[in-house]
């Protein structure tokens, strides 16, 4: 029985936490264009991540929720083992500062699309982490737990590059 | 018409950001027992904010949501000040950690079980801050959404204090 109000109660809940999500990525967006790729290069705070290290970081992140969700295979998979698999400082050359925004954006603009397509009550549905049997038993295991997991963690590290923005607090 | 799924859905949905909530005061309480006080008195980073501070940062806004969400009154209005209108350093003398760690636990203690009792739907309900008619036309403007935006606000902060643990990265 699939009645207006349940629609539309789903349908408000995902619009909050989709704008919730698009604003942490404005908040990023805004501080990349503020601090300046040289900034980037530095640490948080002495002997924390880099910002560059922070941003592939949020970029493998990011881009494993394509197959995470279903929504396809990730568009940046050699992002994953300089910063995800490994620390900050593992060797691994990074690429320019340049390119890896152009991931953030493109990964983040492609996300919004996939996001943007599905059905309110799909964000209910599994997430590919999950089996069939083990969903039945844990609802909560959804899309939409991963989406504000992830919110929770783009938000968490938007605290930490804020840092290194000269007058910040 | 009130199916069984629409309480359903609504239901998971508030269940799964109550635990993201209870996650998020879990970690900060893992870290202020692995901390210590004496590293809550130091700067995050050169020149930024102190762990003190950001600590009765979130008491504040933690405060704030009774009187925000309907709940009652401020526990303890007196950290507002220094901690909420006025930036770190300003010359306002602070509580000792002890003092503002109990704080800490008994605002979110109290939250918890006035959360606990709210039914999920009335998490759709409209905050405080925004009148019946503003509302009408603006249905996100609920408790809901205050509680997702204190949820990504306490994740921020989290990332930043994390950085006083010595072998945090």
């Amino acid at each position: 029985m699939n009645t207006i109000n349940e629609t539309s109660e789903t349908e408000l809940i995902v619009k909050t936490l989709l704008k919730t999500w698009s604003l942490q990525i404005t908040r990023i967006n805004d501080l990349l264009t503020s601090i300046g790729d040289e900034a980037m290069l530095k640490e948080i705070a002495p002997g924390k991540n880099t910002g560059i290290y922070l941003l592939g970081h949020l970029v493998a992140v990011h881009d494993a929720l394509f197959p995470l969700l279903g929504f396809g295979n990730k568009l940046y998979p050699e992002r994953e083992k300089p910063f995800l698999a490994e620390p900050d400082k593992s060797g691994f050359q990074f690429p320019s500062m340049e390119e890896l925004k152009q991931n953030w954006h493109t990964v983040n603009d492609q996300l919004d699309k996939k996001f943007n397509q599905l059905d309110p009550k799909a964000w209910l549905t599994k997430h590919e982490a999950v089996s069939a049997e083990d969903f039945i038993k844990e609802p909560h295991r959804n899309k939409l737990n991963v989406l504000i997991s992830r919110t929770t963690h783009m938000s968490y590290h938007h605290g930490q590059l804020i840092l290194l923005r000269e007058n910040s607090k």
